[in-house]
Formats: structure tokens, sequence, C-alpha cells
């Protein structure tokens, strides 16, 4: 069951946050990278690293070799951020500047994926996250290849998530000076794909022809 | 001077490591959320915020009672992490798929900037990120709105940058699967910007014009 925690009980700007979870999974499904902070004995980090989502918990992988893996490993709480910006909103004031984005941050702590069943499963939903379908095109990991990787989950109990998305607000003194005030919107585009020289010339898959579509 | 240490040193695929400052500045300055770890009383925590770079400091700020400041203002270690996704790497086998990114960790403590000038100057400084010559049309901060503030910056001196920008690299059991192989691009996009009710109908400013003129 989700929870709220004093970690995760927005305190700045409270009315931005958002108690739903299909915001939060919205979030998590729309981003490809997350960033995960942890503290070991050099310190604390932040590791950018790729993700998809299951339900109700939040997957990563790495080779086991990594500091992110290792740390995970050894059962450190991890707080886990996941940020989209859409715009910069620009205020008649230099103070009432603000941006609008969707950030959900997640604590917790990261569950090893044992068993080669479940890492090719797990796998292969990271798959599908990319491209549909392609799963059952590329070549699937073989023995050596799932061993020497490991596959971790976090459930996605302790989260918190905020949503800023709003015109300017300036303040009632600045309503009328003469500046530009609105929003300067951001966005990721899908670029049109590029072909490797070993590719096949033949059939290209629907993945590819609808990625840069719009 | 920027040093390497064991925290910065690039272990998982060293190839991919850059040590030019440019590219270090480029990603800080292309970017405009980085994710701020670091441990207090109840934890780790990653927190995204705005920034920007003058030289070799990075900036932010936050309202005097935020967590994320308390924090910073008490010395705590911190790793700054700043990660541009370029787009999907879609290779024959699942193994070596793989993304392309530019990717920023510094390491080290936040300085807490006094002085209204000096606050005032580095604020500037923001608004000059964000659009260029707005700071002499939108109002300045005031007294009261500076003292709520604070500025702080930390010096890039101990960075760790990974740069991937590549084709799929297949092993040669699967150069010939008949699999499609390339990359996704994902880049931002500017869209167009959005006039807010109370915003002059007169000129535009040339910021505004050309945000998403490309």
């Amino acid at each position: 069951m989700p929870t709220t925690s004093a970690r995760t009980r927005v305190r700045r700007l409270p009315e931005l946050a958002n108690h739903e979870r299909s915001m939060l999974h919205a979030i998590v499904d729309e981003s490809y990278v997350c960033h995960i902070a942890f503290s070991v004995e050099d310190g604390t980090h932040c590791i950018p690293t790729a993700h998809w989502r299951q339900g109700e918990y939040l997957y990563i992988h790495g080779s086991n070799g990594s500091r992110l893996i290792k740390a995970l490993k050894s059962g450190v709480q991890v707080s886990v951020a996941i940020t989209l910006l859409d715009g910069l909103v620009l205020a008649k004031s230099a103070f009432s500047h603000s941006m609008n984005y969707r950030s959900a941050v997640a604590y917790g702590h990261f569950q090893e994926i044992h068993g080669q069943d479940e890492k090719l499963e797990a796998l292969d939903m990271f798959m599908e996250k990319i491209a549909t379908g392609r799963k059952d095109e590329a070549r699937r990991g073989n023995f050596k290849e799932l061993a020497a990787t490991s596959l971790m989950r976090m459930p996605l109990t302790e989260t918190a998530v905020k949503v800023s998305d709003s015109e300017p607000a300036d303040k009632e003194e600045d309503i009328d000076l003469p500046v530009w005030a609105g929003i300067l919107p951001l966005m990721t585009r899908r670029g049109m794909p590029i072909r490797a020289d070993h590719s096949p010339c033949g059939t290209v898959p629907e993945y590819v022809k609808s990625w840069a579509a719009e």
C-alpha cells in the first residue's frame, strides 16, 4: 500500500502534490532515465540509469560489477527521482518565474531478482517499453549474458509526486508591468530513426516507422 | 583545479569518459534541471532543482525553508547529476541495446552566497540563461524577496563526464540476424510560446520570437 511519510510529504508548495497513482505511473513510464541517490563508505552518489515499471515496482538492470549495483545489493536505502520538464514560466518579476514539470521521488530499497526465467521476463518488459514487439525479434540474452547482469526492483510505496502546470502567477503590484509573460514550452521530441549499416534493408518494424510519426 | 578522484574515475565503459571542460560546461548549460543527492538524519534524498553555471561553479537557489537548502547549508556532501538523453540504440541482441547520452556527475559541497548585490548578480545570470536580455525587463527581486531566498554554489572540481554517441555494436555472431538495428533519436524540443492573459499585446521580445524558431 502506498504511504505518505515525513520524507514524502510535500512541504514546499504543497498544493502541487499529486496523489494519483496514474500520475506516478505516467511519469515513470514516459521517462527512460531515473537518478538514484545512495550513500556508501566513500560518500553520497547520484547515478543516472535506465528504468522501467511493472505494476507497483520500478526496475533497473546493470553489470554485476558496477558501483550502483553493488551498492543496491548491499541493501542501502535509496531515493530515486524522475523529472520531466514541461516548460519555463516567465512572470513579470524575477522572483515569480517558475517551471512547469512533473516530478516523482521514491524512497526504499532495491531487491534483486534471481532466476533466469524471472530475469528474462523482466528484461522482456524493458524491451516492450522501448519498442513494442521487439522482444520477439532481437536475440534474447543467453546464460552467460544473463549471469553477468543484475536485475533489481524497488516497490513504489513511499513516493512523492509533484506537478506544476500553470500560467505565470504575478503579484498584484506587478500585473500591469509592460513585460512579456507566458510559458516557453519544452518537450521531448523523437527524431527520424537512423538505420545502422548492418541492419537489413527489408521490412522496417512498425515501432521504427511510427517512432517520429507525430 | 579539476581533479579525478576514486569517485569520479569512470569504471564502467571507461572509453566513454570525457575529460574536456567544454563538454562538462555544455552539458550543464544545455540542461535546466539537475538532481542533487544528499544524506541527512532521515535518509538519503534525490531532489531535482533548476541550476545554472558561471565559470567553474554550479548555482542553484531556493526558499530558505526548503529541505534541500537547509541540508546544503549544513555543509553536507552532495552529488549532483545532470543527464541528457540523446537516443535509444537498438542492437540485434537484447543485451547489446544501449542508450546515447551525455552525463555529468559532480561531487562536493555547496557554499552560500551572501550579500544582496552578489545574490542579485547570481540571479541575473540565471535569468540570462533562461532568456537573454530579460533581466533588464522583468522586475528585479526586492529586499524582502531576496531575504527569503538562498543562493548556493558548488565548485565543479570533482567531476565525471560520460558521453555515449554510437551506433549499435553487435557481437560477431549476431551481425547477420534479420533484425532492424539503429538509433531512435531523442531530443528536447521548444514548443510555441504561450502568452499569458495579463501579458501586454505590444512588442514580443526577441527571445520569445526565436524560442521555437528552429
